[in-house]
């Protein structure tokens, strides 16, 4: 057996001591003689469980008190729908930041529930490749809440700064970014992240939520897609996602023996750092994304002769270097290095392509 | 490390080969060098084991062609709106047999999205203990479909029969008794389930709906809860939650080498017979529900004298007998043993009942 470097976009790499750890207790969890998954989930192992979990992540991310941390089901995409039915009542608009393929979907969605105004929009010539200026965009006065990607994941196109958005709430699709670095968490109305990249495996949707944004739902809003439903029930209004929660535990809990936030920020910021430089130092390779824009996460690339890319994949593919191929809607090659890929896996990857170029240069 | 014999109503106990087997593949799933839960949910690696569960699921449940299989999230508590939301627009009525928790908590959530009609109810004195006679109800013409729970968990109340509601399509909530036996799935509109009692883990859900009923969603129907949505994608618009569809899947092919669902009939069916009549043979327990509407798959009984339930948990609980308090609605025990509970944990458990009643009654 013969781990590989996977730098799939989500579903992605989790860490093997995580998946170490689920498989020693798949059968047997802590000598309760049963497996995570099968635990009542209003029993005691499985409320300690998933109570750590939410204390680990409050303690990663310095999460405020006034802030309710929810553990949901659908992932970002029912976010899409869930965030104007539970925020736009106040005045029916709100403000969304067009920036990528997943603010593009956010903004489609969020159509049917209300009046949505595009603050700014980044595209140009039909492709996106950096965020706004700080200053490149202002607030609509009836905005109930300004919506933004801080990473786009498929173009790999991340806001250097947090937007200063005033009194209105600021809410925040940080699906690939979440847990990357410290965050402000006080200066956001709402965060939402899909689990299924830096957090754990899919079917899990964390969403972290101030307060006195839950409770005025749209009329016709489902129960499930109502936050006080869950905030109320303590994410146990029905049977939660209870596997990928404990997953989640124990990488908020390897997370801290990284050094929390702190310590994953230095080296997520380093990893990306080797990547990009090695693109640019060379013309076989290019990222077309501003400088100050390029995220950490998902770092895409191409090859000056698109020719070769099946060529690069299937030979990296024999190295171990997987899930290496870029969105349709972009091309070429995407390296996401979240959380979970290894330095080494970096290094391992920037060797292949200095390699791959001697020969094929 | 000694496996419990866990008589949990959901999340439940799973098969013991099935989470063997996804201990040994949890870093390496056929030499991908990956576990499943780092898959690429569009890869090659999981979209062979997406197909291999439903084609299997398919030929388990003898689905038709004109048949949609999906696998979602959100448990039953997100059908109880979805099904509405899909399924009312033709009239904007709908008929709901009432009996018991689960069909009260789909009543209550489909009220939000048309006009139903509770065209049966069968509490008495506060309690349900039987299911309604097959010619005990009428369907309302104006009813875009029926809703029924053939099995109601809580009660442990089921149906012996298939409602016959004409050209009205049929809707059923088998999230506690699908699989555990043959089905004539044709005589169903849509049947759906959440997977964490007889198909996998919490966080997975089924619906199998007939192709005519996807496609007409309400006003204001988020994409995430249109039919149509994920019936076009594949169960692939956005990323599923790709551990759980592969646990479901080798349960599945757990459940054709056990001899299919007819094999698990019978299986069930002298299982349950040996609890009740334990139960019946006795006094010192009781069971409320009446003869012909007693399930297979939940198993509520009480004591004679209810100051020894405490004691008897204990006890169980010492034996190795789990998760068999009752639902506080109910009181007592509750004993669930869905197909993944083996013939030995019912044993043990009328042995345990014996010794009990000997030593306390």
């Amino acid at each position: 057996m013969a781990r590989v470097y996977n730098f799939s976009a989500g579903p992605a790499a989790l860490p093997e001591e995580v998946l170490r750890q689920a498989q020693g207790e798949m059968l047997d969890w802590h000598g309760s003689g049963m497996s995570v998954m099968e635990m009542s989930h209003r029993g005691k192992e499985f409320m300690s469980i998933a109570t750590e979990a939410e204390v680990d992540l409050r303690e990663l991310m310095g999460i405020p008190d006034n802030y309710k941390v929810l553990f949901l089901q659908g992932g970002a995409s029912s976010q899409f729908a869930m965030i104007p039915m539970n925020l736009i009542g106040r005045t029916g608009e709100a403000d969304y930041l067009r920036t990528g393929s997943w603010s593009k979907k956010a903004i489609a969605e969020a159509r049917r529930f209300g009046e949505i105004t595009v603050s700014v929009d980044s595209e140009q010539d039909g492709k996106f490749t950096s965020a706004p200026s700080a200053d490149g965009f202002s607030v609509s006065a009836e905005a109930a809440y300004v919506h933004y990607t801080p990473n786009e994941t498929i173009e790999g196109v991340e806001f250097p700064y947090i937007p200063d958005t005033g009194e209105v709430p600021l809410v925040a699709d940080m699906s690939s970014t979440i847990l990357s670095r410290p965050l402000d968490v006080s200066r956001y109305g709402l965060i939402y992240a899909g689990a299924q990249k830096n957090i754990g495996p899919a079917g899990l949707t964390i969403v972290i939520v101030r307060d006195d944004l839950i409770g005025g739902p749209l009329d016709g809003t489902p129960a499930m897609f109502n936050y006080a439903t869950h905030a109320d029930a303590g994410s146990m209004y029905n049977t939660p996602p209870t596997y990928g929660w404990y997953l989640a535990g124990m990488v908020f809990k390897w997370l801290k023996a990284k050094g929390g936030l702190a310590g994953m920020s230095e080296i997520n910021q380093r990893k990306a750092a080797k990547l990009y430089d090695a693109i640019d130092a060379s013309s076989f390779y290019a990222n077309p994304v501003a400088t100050a824009c390029r995220s950490w996460m998902n770092v895409p690339f191409t090859l000056a002769d698109a020719s070769l890319d099946a060529e690069f994949l299937r030979q990296a593919g024999e190295a171990g270097l997987k899930t290496l191929k870029g969105h349709r809607s972009v091309g070429g090659m995407r390296a996401s290095i979240y959380n979970a890929m290894p330095e080494s896996g970096v290094d391992a990857l920037v060797e292949f392509m200095i390699e791959f170029e001697r020969k094929h240069g």
